[in-house]
């Protein structure tokens, strides 16, 4: 990468860090995120724009319940839920500082339609179902309706200063859980369901609020299958052990993945699948960067791989962006059009998957930046379980 | 309730039952799902159905991937999914004995909407959205579409004895969790936070795939906010703990709720409060049978409650289907049209919620029988930590 400077949280020397670290998190702008909202409705060529994807709900407006829906209009900001969360909208979008009047309503569509006038309305197409649609139709005066589709997922993609401070410390939380299990890893003997929940149980304890998303801890053939879920196979002596995994604070999941041998002695063949894997997604990072293709980050790995004779053994993306989703905009791949922005997060995750030989993936989450990115994720990568997170002074 | 029998993991007098306990699972007919899905397409007047939501391409095929939709026309059964479970699809479909075609595509609305011609074709208008809907429209010929809603949620909602038979292993499992957990209980000490993790770990232990959903330990002025989220407070010698959670068998979830007084020694309002939430609960579970009105179990909750002047402390719904989702039809509630069915899943929870007096809330999941139904969870109720899951022998 072409930049790694110290962040709040960990360095160079000391990947991982002292687990005593004070934690001061950033504040996140909610309150500033209509007015971008708003910017994005002019281009759109809409007046008014209704918001039903519960992340962009909260995104939004910092509301977190499970029945949500905004719509921004000439007046502001109005939230419709249920009876349920009364007290629950005003805490959440008060300490934000959203300035929104909240609607309690058992129909959400009914209410919000009837006070759609003729304005142009966006509507999450995306997202939104037929019916609910129906629904929002039959109560509006003359609608117009325009599918905006992934709208506010779009400028959910660049993160500000306190997004990042959260991605930060959830993967460095995943990293902590991680070296709490070096020793299981040089021993073997936990099955790979066993491997997952101590993993996980060790996140609560650094303080996640829950994991990011289904971990994998793939061992022996099982490696070899990109989404494989834990199993009752007891991980063993020379065994490649796939784990992709994350913790999750305030909503932000991390998403990292290693690849060790267990017990630590890897063969050559281990090795060089290993070394194939992981100079792709050094190129993949190093491509990284305000202004570049997005496809390019799919290139540098996949032609790494190629020239390793791995070009088929690559079957899945290359890369995702993160953030209140664990797979969210921009997806990077072979078929990825745009560019990538500075202050996005996204995951360069090349592998390769050989049935009867073994699989490896290397994962890592990177904040794109004007002349390069800065790792979110920082655990170390070897085959060896992690040399280098032992303290060097 | 009207019936109790002894069922396979549990006897009335040992609710929690031995530890130790084979579990031979019962079989679900998942193959024979089709014909009961092609019976409702004839009663719904379409000749072909597209399936999007998750749960019901699982339920139909046998099928857990991310990505699936399935077409049921004159040709059978098509599942679409993408290579990256192009392996999983074949083996979960046949471990099953579901017939069906699997197309590998990253385009599963144009390859489904290439095989639609003039047939009546239903899709699922409660789950797809706009931009899907559109996708499959523009590859189809002519295309007639039927939004059917959730007719496949509907039949759903019948459980046959393999499904009952997970529902009850999760259920058996989370009651052994919380019987882990009576020191805890008596003692306090621990935060809401590390409680429901240490409730989930347990719910590992016993087996559990997951949780079913996320946990609620909601302690002292919490237990008064029915959807908290577990926080960081001390949970303290005289507050009522509410503990809403349950585990995960093969998709299937169980759903209890039981609330406690830490330390054993509530007062007398406490109990009073408690009385009037147990009684209405008694009485919703009495009132479940086949062929009874659904609003009638809300009807003798709220009825009790009522009684309690505790008519206005009761601010939710009463139950819910529970299968494959942890919330699916039928819904319990005052609004509820409807008659239970036999072989149906449903939750009864009543509660009263007062803010400075404290909360409670009893539920359980109960199986509708002919002649009433069968308890699917099993621990004992009470204010003072289960006296009654000792052993009695």
């Amino acid at each position: 990468m072409r930049s790694r400077p110290c962040d709040e949280w960990g360095t160079a020397m000391n990947p991982i860090g002292p687990q005593s670290d004070p934690i001061d998190l950033l504040p996140m702008d909610v309150a500033g995120r209509g007015s971008r909202v708003r910017g994005a409705m002019v281009a759109a060529a809409v007046e008014a724009l209704f918001v039903t994807k519960p992340v962009n709900v909260r995104w939004l407006t910092g509301f977190t319940g499970s029945n949500g829906a905004v719509l921004i209009d000439e007046r502001g900001l109005t939230l419709f839920t249920d009876g349920r969360y009364e007290e629950q909208a005003s805490l959440e979008t008060a300490a934000f500082g959203v300035e929104v009047d909240i609607v309690i309503t058992r129909t959400t569509e009914a209410e919000a339609g009837s006070r759609i006038g003729r304005a142009a309305t966006g509507i999450e197409s995306h997202h939104l179902t037929l019916d609910r649609s129906a629904a929002l139709s039959a109560t509006a005066s003359d609608p117009h309706f325009e599918n905006v589709g992934p709208l506010v997922d779009q400028l959910r993609q660049q993160k500000d200063r306190g997004e990042v401070a959260r991605l930060r410390l959830a993967a460095q939380i995943a990293d902590r859980a991680l070296a709490d299990h070096e020793a299981e890893l040089l021993r073997g003997g936990m099955t790979e369901q066993a491997f997952a929940r101590s993993l996980e149980s060790a996140m609560y304890t650094h303080g996640a609020d829950a994991p990011s998303f289904d971990t994998i801890v793939a061992s022996g053939p099982n490696s070899s299958r990109p989404h494989a879920r834990p199993s009752s196979r007891v991980i063993g002596a020379g065994d490649l052990v796939v784990i992709d995994f994350g913790a999750s604070v305030d909503g932000y999941g991390s998403d990292m993945t290693r690849t060790f041998v267990c017990g630590g002695h890897p063969t050559p063949d281990q090795e060089a699948l290993y070394d194939a894997v992981l100079s792709a997604q050094t190129a993949g990072v190093a491509a990284v960067c305000a202004g570049a293709n997005q496809v390019s980050i799919d290139h540098a790995c996949r032609s790494v791989l190629a020239a390793n004779d791995l070009a088929d053994a690559f079957i899945h993306g290359t890369g995702h962006g993160i953030g209140l989703e664990i797979h969210e905009q921009p997806i990077l791949s072979a078929r990825s059009v745009g560019i990538l922005a500075a202050d996005l997060v996204v995951t360069v995750e090349p592998g390769a998957y050989v049935p009867g030989r073994g699989g490896v993936r290397v994962e890592d989450s990177v904040l794109v930046t004007a002349d390069g990115c800065d790792p979110i994720t920082h655990f170390p990568k070897g085959l060896v379980p992690w040399p280098l997170s032992r303290p060097t002074t």
